[in-house]
């Protein structure tokens, strides 16, 4: 793998990860872009004990563009997209609409929105999708993933590194071309900080209890291996969720060897390959890598992929309202175990 | 006000609560419903620390209905709707497709979704508004509220009693006719239990320091009265989002004054009313009242309301997705303050 760091017109970093040595020219980034001012910033609310991240000029981001002015999709003679070169592997690029960065300024008597938002284009194909990416390409993905976690981990302010894909419009995905994304937070997401306030209370990692009794009960696995098994939550949130996990107590995609890897991201992505086949449309999906934050709790934090959609049946969606989104709690409509045996049964 | 217990076919309790006494006849349901079966369950997730609820019976429930057969406009003859009653100002009764229940049993080797799900219906209007209501029919709701808040905080297992309305398809509203609903949860909603300990830590009401601040600072106050204030909070985790606060520290709707109540309300309703007239169309909301837990802190609990909307501009919804769904943080694309100027601007 090669990895060709550039800057873009406007001064964001572009890297491009090659699967094989030997790519085409990278040329520079010809438009002549306006000045970046983020001002994101991060409030934090006494009462409900949160952070909110505050990003208002991300209004006028772009949103559901056509086909033909996909702004990552390769450039061409005579348009310029994000990526200036003629074809690409895997790029990852900062968000020219950040919700987090780097190096913006505190507004008056607040707290500057410090971190990182990065794009990561999994394909130049603009049609493609995650599940049928090459064996190739897949580990190409995961290189960049674990180089971005290792960077984007030293940056200032940043506290945890979030790697996920965000896919369909009906989740609010305002460009169709596969791509994912990085978040480097200044704090600790909640759901990660409540995860390891419990594995704290119990003095040992929870995830590895869970994947044991999961793989012993068998009735929710979607797929298992030597070294990585997936299966649906006995509690599952969503009508179709599917946690992934490397069997051996590990703390983030950095800590895996090669292979490890490899043999995760190939679960991984029989998984969301379930999802495109479980109704009669590819459902939309939220696949996000839960790893350790990037100074505490490092051996209390078991990596793992979360990956489910909104859909509930055919014609119908998910929605958060007042139990979900008011109160915080979860009514889920299908049954874990009925939701296992649908995924198994999902398939080309 | 008077209020009047019936029983619906199937078993199910059904409450008229009239705004003046000699109101007409409360006809017996004369439908042939199926019996009753539903068995929710409740799950907790060890690693997310989180309890879910599963309730897998709910996927066949009443869906959008056309107008012409809405389950929740008064009974006409040859048309039995879940409101016997030719004529009514507000009902309350138990959900038919309900998450959580009394009385059902536990599956095997698992734990029961033992709480209460209710509907109150606000008016017999199908095409009306909560913002709409008569002064004489919010005292009324108002009532219902308090004595269902009693009630439920009395019945087996439940700890928490969540008064919610959700408004609008964009939101999943699945029946169009204006309605809320009443949870009462076998545990305490993890927003609940999140600023709970939030407040036990600083040793006294946090709210009680956030209205003094919100008040002195003025800049995002949406409605102020000599016991009521209603503003955009600062850390506001949605596009357009209101907190309406009694200014003194009461734990739940029970424990107000019915003049207490009559003044928290009116502003309740204005600030609903704003929401109408947002944008072109009135905005999808939630709204929900958070009260005390039934037994535990309730001098630190404070009560208020909470709506907000999920349109952020004139045509584009917010979506919650990797970054709230997948790790719990809120980005907000409107700054709170904006939010603040546009719903003072709004009204008819």
């Amino acid at each position: 793998m090669t990895r060709v760091a550039t800057i873009l017109a406007d001064g964001r970093e572009l890297l491009y990860f090659d699967d094989r040595p030997g790519a085409g020219p990278r040329p520079a980034d010809t438009r002549d872009l306006p000045p970046r001012e983020p001002r994101p910033e991060i409030r934090y609310d006494r009462v409900a004990d949160e952070w909110v991240v505050i990003a208002a000029h991300r209004q006028g981001r772009t949103f559901l563009p056509p086909a033909d002015d996909c702004p990552l999709d390769p450039s061409r003679p005579g348009r310029a997209t994000e990526i200036p070169a003629p074809a690409y592997d895997v790029v990852v690029f900062e968000n020219r609409f950040p919700s987090l960065a780097q190096g913006v300024p505190a507004p008056p008597g607040g707290l500057a929105g410090l971190g990182r938002c990065e794009v990561v284009c999994f394909t130049s194909d603009h049609d493609g999708t995650f599940a049928g990416l090459s064996a190739e390409r897949l580990a190409t993905v995961g290189r960049a993933w674990v180089d971005r976690t290792v960077e984007i981990g030293r940056m200032e302010a940043v506290e945890y590194v979030f790697v996920f894909e965000n896919r369909g419009p009906e989740i609010g995905v305002t460009l169709q071309h596969p791509h994912g994304q990085i978040y480097g937070y200044p704090f600790l997401p909640p759901r990660v900080a409540q995860a390891l306030r419990a594995a704290e209370r119990h003095g040992a990692c929870l995830s590895c209890d869970v994947v044991a009794d999961e793989i012993a009960d068998g009735s929710r696995v979607i797929a298992l291996t030597d070294d990585v098994v997936a299966f649906v939550p006995r509690a599952a949130r969503w009508p179709y969720e599917v946690h992934v996990y490397p069997r051996r107590h590990v703390p983030d995609l950095p800590a895996l060897a090669p292979d490890e890897l490899g043999g995760l991201l190939a679960v991984y992505q029989e998984v969301l390959g379930r999802f495109d086949h479980l109704f009669s449309a590819p459902a939309p999906y939220v696949a996000g890598w839960t790893q350790a934050p990037v100074t505490q709790h490092r051996d209390l934090a078991h990596l793992h992929a979360e990956v489910f959609t909104i859909r509930r049946t055919e014609g119908k969606l998910k929605y958060l309202a007042g139990s979900e989104s008011g109160a915080g709690t979860f009514i889920n409509d299908v049954l874990p175990e009925f939701a296992a045996q649908r995924l198994r049964d999902a398939h080309p």
